[in-house]
């Protein structure tokens, strides 16, 4: 399917997105959250305002050699050009034409008040900054969109106005002109409302992008759809400023499962639950669990009265079956984790644990109580891989023995910290006393660590720890939260995640570490 | 107004809100979000399932006589008889009789695959247990509504028999029919053509209650009342099973403020916001940020491009004015804002730094190059205040000096991990050494510094940490990563947070808890 045809799936994350508050992506952020939309199947990923932006600049510097988009294009979000200069002398225009990307999406007022008293030009010249930013970027070669801000106020306050930014833009070659809920106020029958309107009496081809302020983003964007657009913008989960962008999820899985519109490439929307949740772990925001569609609780029964009838027919109490967008059902007095679940993921991991009923229910049991203390296996395959090992094979690998370790971080105001960590184990038949440094005390344990262990085992020289995450809950209780960390070891072949939990987070990071550096040598040495 | 008459707000929070996940509420919980509900002005609160839930009943009870509702009118929740006895002899109706509320809310089937598969009889004695209990209620003196279960998907399997079960309700006596979206999977569009048929057919008083999953719970209820429906169901938040209930707040603000629908006493919308905090408190569920209308994102400005066109006009980016629903316009101080921002938050802290532009450029440009080092001051307030000071007054507040600080974490595989901080400072003219434990560094470092300055300023005493936020970025390097540290302090009147910034997590946290002490000592104890 043509993802940049007839109908556009566009999402603006990595710029509206970003203006949520606590948001903050650095570069890398952004490169692996636009990889996960690719994964996902949108048709276009707006990565930022390069120019105006030094970090959006480096990304589209950086995307050119470290992006490899399957489906999607990027496209560089910019304004027109300033009042009194040619769009060809504006270095802010310049900076789009050569950020890499191959389509720009241009925001213009389309407000008179806006461009009187924001822009602080006349109606005229923002006119010609349309038309005259438009056309040369086309004429460069780049597909041009445009984002008519505020149009729908707009709309109301002038719409000849509002109607000959439309045009404007659309005789100088923009392809796509995106009417902007900008702050939100809209309900759906006035967006319906505007939009045929528009598609009537400009013929343009009408884009959507709408805010949540009146709990409506997506209502309003479907409306809109309805109405004749072709393009919907939103974010994933729900991110950006106030209340957020629409829910790029729930409008997309409408679209598809509601509507029968086919807007992904076949079998993505699957993706969607894995999705959403990978990028929340990349933003750091934790996922709503009520969130539409792939919220953690968003088919989970916890009346009665309504697991009963489940047992009879799930469909008597879903809207429809969570395996569309890759969510599960779930059963409050039962948990999270179900036997087929299990199953599958050890067939996954290559154990074939269907003969075994008993089996089955012990990992089960297991993993429910894990996930009870805050564990989760969701991400930590290799702790999960560990645990069932333990249960197939009776015994958990096993390639040292510690017997103590000690992190000391100490300072005086104006200094450096200096943090060092011991570590006293045994491996392979020797005893290992070993003292690291580190720039804080995790960086020093693991240092220590891996000293010790490389002597017994010279392939752990080969291991790095690439990612370590740390999410605290039991939120409210200040440092007295659990902590949950996660890491990530590399052997340059491939990688593998482990988890720790505890109050204190050395202490859960000493476990991920540890059973990092076991699965490692597992994978390398057998049992 | 007549709460009771022409239009009815119906919460349902401490019954279908309550099946949310992670949500339990006391009986005193249950009496205490009653009165919060009270003081929105809603017309009719549904208090539980007495006779089918312990707790309910309990509640019931006593909100006889501890409940002193001015607006609101309790409304008990239960089941239609059960097939093949007399309404009159089933003690389940028998407990909505002797609950004490004036209001019955009976829920029925409407769908006749459900009347068959869950409830398990005739199609023919659903309808009568619907007009047998009814009937029996309203002659005892009750005011009945029908909540009409799985209506939707009725009206699509059988349009006649989910209508003529509106129609024996009705003319059994129920006052309104509430058409439930019970799974929760419609949209506007559907939702208004069926209660448009509803009304013109049947002439029953209609309401409506609607789910989330389709993330239109919000739009759904306005397209119902669009079409005809003059009872609105819902929950403060949001609450509720799976993607929750529709969120009664949104509902009512929308219909009020952009609909101009009175539908709460003149003024009571104001409480809006402090009403959803208050029972959030009360669930113990933290508020969403991000939630329309009431959230603490809500009126929220980050990017710059709009904070300077706010300074002109709040109007410009503002879809309302947000004193409407008791909330507050504010800005956040970030590296996509300039100079405007810097300016408008400083008001807001109440320094005046129009007349001086050497020191907002000043301060614009240490929060550039700190923002460049990941600090953050969005949520930071108390560290911009103490930025701030240090560049108005030309020196930062103090009212210690740290020597040296230490700590040790040291762990013995099966044992629990033991951690000891010690501080050395200086206040008030004498030299404190202290040691503190703790369930982690952060933890023990937190007592030992604040064992130390209670002794010099016995007013740190009613400082409490609440919050406790760790960030990683630059990740990718694994344990090297940079680490941020958010700390909320309270000294329960206010709260305050502060940030820390550094490779090493303890650095970063010691750095947040010295500014979260020095913020308010200089709170209580000035210059």
């Amino acid at each position: 399917m043509d993802l940049q045809g007839a109908f556009h799936v566009y999402d603006t994350t990595l710029r509206d997105g970003a203006q949520q508050e606590g948001l903050n992506l650095t570069v890398a952020d952004k490169l692996a959250i636009a990889r996960q939309l690719d994964g996902l199947g949108v048709g276009f990923i707006e990565g930022g305002w390069p120019g105006a932006n030094p970090k959006d600049t480096e990304f589209f510097r950086r995307a050119q050699s470290e992006l490899d988009l399957e489906h999607a294009r990027l496209a560089a979000f910019g304004s027109t050009r300033r009042a009194g200069v040619r769009a060809a002398d504006d270095p802010l225009v310049a900076a789009l034409r050569d950020s890499g990307a191959s389509v720009v999406t241009l925001v213009a007022k389309s407000h008179d008040r806006h461009v009187e008293l924001a822009l602080r030009t006349t109606l005229e010249e923002n006119l010609a900054m349309i038309r005259d930013t438009v056309s040369h970027l086309s004429a460069e070669g780049q597909q041009v969109f445009l984002d008519a801000e505020h149009f729908f106020d707009g709309y109301r306050a002038n719409r000849d106005y509002a109607l000959e930014v439309l045009r404007t833009a659309y005789d100088a070659g923009a392809e796509v002109i995106a009417l902007c809920d900008t702050n939100g106020g809209m309900l759906p029958g006035w967006v319906a409302d505007v939009v045929h309107d528009v598609v009537d009496t400009t013929g343009v081809r009408v884009g959507i992008h709408c805010h949540n302020d009146t709990g409506c983003a997506i209502a309003n964007t479907l409306a809109a759809v309805d109405a004749g657009a072709t393009h919907v913008q939103g974010c994933i989960n729900g991110y950006g400023e106030r209340t957020g962008n629409a829910d790029l999820v729930a409008v997309v899985a409408n679209l598809e499962l509601k509507l029968g519109r086919e807007v992904l490439p076949k079998g993505l929307l699957q993706e969607a639950t894995r999705t959403a949740h990978a990028v929340a772990e990349v933003t750091n925001v934790p996922p709503a669990s009520r969130q539409p569609y792939v919220g953690a609780s968003a088919f989970t029964h916890k009346a009665g009265l309504h697991a009963s009838a489940i047992k009879v027919d799930p469909d008597l109490y879903q809207h429809l079956d969570p395996v569309t967008v890759g969510n599960d059902m779930r059963l409050l007095v039962s948990d999270m984790a179900g036997r087929a679940s299990i199953e599958l993921k050890g067939k996954e991991l290559g154990y074939d644990l269907s003969g075994d009923r008993e089996l089955v229910t012990r990992v089960t049991e297991r993993v429910k109580e894990l996930e009870g203390r805050g564990y989760t296996f969701e991400a930590a395959d290799a702790s999960f891989e560990l645990l069932l090992m333990e249960e197939v094979e009776g015994t958990r690998p096993s390639y040292f023995d510690v017997e103590t370790w000690r992190v000391i971080t100490e300072n005086r105001p104006g200094d450096e910290p200096a943090t060092e960590a011991t570590v006293k184990l045994r491996a392979g038949g020797t005893r290992y006393v070993v003292t690291g440094e580190g720039n804080g005390p995790v960086n020093a344990l693991d240092q220590a660590l891996r000293t010790a262990i490389t002597q017994a085992y010279p392939v752990v020289a080969q291991f790095e720890l690439i990612d370590y995450k740390v999410r605290l809950f039991d939120q409210g209780h200040g440092t007295d939260a659990k902590t949950r960390v996660l890491i990530e070891t590399s052997d340059g072949e491939g990688s593998w995640v482990t988890v720790g939990v505890g109050p204190n987070v050395i202490d859960a990071s000493w476990e991920a570490l540890v059973d990092g550096l076991t699965f490692g040598l597992r994978r390398h040495l057998g049992d």
